[in-house]
């Protein structure tokens, strides 16, 4: 199938995240026909990083979103993690500091906007001040609802930069929810995170599905569309991440850049000599211009 | 054997570069063998870095320097790019801007030192300011001669902030550089980063060492060692650094922290209801708040 077409969010639809399967694992079966296609796809969003970078042209901007426990560190551990640390960096969104609620929400994101030839992951994002802010009534309605429109400009000027943008909203349901809060509680090396707001914030299930559903109809634009992947199994939502940033990244048509010297003559005037001649005759040669 | 002992440079010792043998393997006599261990070091360090997050009372800093075509990228694509992006940068020193010129030489490095918690990797480093600075006569000898020591005491000041500080020389020979510099030539994907300042280098040659061997002597402490890597063979120096890595982080004796809230309590409170339930329960409950 593909990916990028069936989870992509037409601009201009309506959302209805209950409409949607979480638990969606198209021809694949089980989790062990999954992993040989997933590494295979890692390793081209291998390829396709160093060509990026190479060709130093275009950038990449991944933002990450769902509800707690869906699946956002993971996806990074695990498929986004397969990229090389150098040209990849990644940026958690937590509380806002005081220096950060100083400036426009904005702010915060642009700074770290993925430069040419680079990748940056947001692990949430700017999406952040239309969801829990929101939710919880942190801003008012005047304030958050100005937002969507300042979020597609904002992701329009990184466009017209060459940057792709590519969001995905990791969609599980409330039992998935539950059965990894449960698996966490099972997990003592998981403990350090746990905090009782995990099952509080599960009172505004509504509430978040009503702002992720405005979030994704009104800001999934041609230029930085937006995603629904189902995310119930990891393994299905690993691939479908794998499979829709290679498409994507394959579609830019990328190319090495030409090289700065003349291969040939670097080739006749340096390679029939070794080490010690190269070393002795660029001594001399530079004593010489001394 | 233990690559900590064997590789460090003792504080207070005088390296000679060229009584080391870069083609060093230890007992491995190939790369197949070393494949497997090498696979093994870089799931414990995942797992260790994991326990430094969770942790959150130390980072780790590692620097990374050698001549041109040493493996600084390959280390770091191949064994520290097992790292979970998230939680661990990765900084290219090149040529400084303007506005880095316009500071003191440690400026730029200390922005991106890492947080507790968190990882940097330098791909060059503050060093580069005693050696090609020095090698090209970039700044007077009055001034290279003086940074040997705000380097120590720089190194000591993220010491104290419980900074674990780890650098690697990556030690080749002329003969193992000129045959990079051929496989480079030899390979289309690489010629778009071939200069001829590659083999204009190579006529100083003796004053990088010259130049690494002063910044070796002078700045491995005890806090902040570093180590020469024997790098001829690809597969020995990733094993080396992983396992250099890995005995640093393990010294550390780190733990989980305790959970923040009474996970009993919670189990009780939560785990016998459904996920319906939780979000029924707990709206009901927030309804009668408001």
């Amino acid at each position: 199938m593909n990916c990028f077409e069936s989870f992509q969010v037409k601009p201009g639809s309506r959302v209805k995240l209950d409409k949607i399967d979480p638990g969606f694992t198209d021809c694949y079966s089980d989790r062990e026909k999954a992993i040989p296609v997933i590494q295979k796809l890692d390793e081209r969003i291998r390829a396709l990083q160093y060509l990026m970078y190479a060709e130093g042209k275009r950038a990449l901007l991944i933002c990450l979103q769902g509800r707690d426990a869906a699946g956002k560190d993971g996806t990074i551990n695990h498929v986004l993690g397969a990229m090389n640390p150098q040209g990849c960096t990644v940026t958690s969104f937590k509380q806002p500091s005081q220096e950060e609620l100083a400036h426009d929400f904005l702010w915060r994101c642009h700074k770290v906007a993925p430069a040419r030839g680079h990748i940056a992951i947001f692990n949430r994002s700017h999406y952040e001040d239309v969801l829990i802010q929101r939710v919880h009534r942190m801003v008012p309605e005047s304030v958050w609802s100005k937002r969507y429109g300042h979020i597609n400009h904002f992701e329009k000027l990184l466009s017209d930069h060459q940057t792709l943008i590519l969001k995905f909203f990791l969609h599980i349901d409330a039992d998935e929810q539950l059965k990894r809060f449960k698996q966490r509680i099972d997990d003592p090396t998981k403990h350090w995170k746990i905090s009782e707001s995990d099952y509080t914030e599960a009172a505004y299930w509504d509430s978040y599905t009503q702002a992720f559903e405005d979030a994704l109809d009104k800001c999934s634009t041609p230029h930085a569309p937006w995603f629904v992947i189902p995310a119930n199994h990891k393994w299905f939502r690993n691939l479908a991440v794998a499979a829709i940033v290679t498409e994507a990244m394959e579609s830019l048509n990328m190319r090495f850049p030409k090289p700065r010297v003349d291969i040939e003559a670097i080739k006749r005037k340096y390679h029939a000599l070794d080490a010690q001649d190269i070393k002795e005759g660029l001594i001399k040669v530079r004593k010489k211009n001394q």
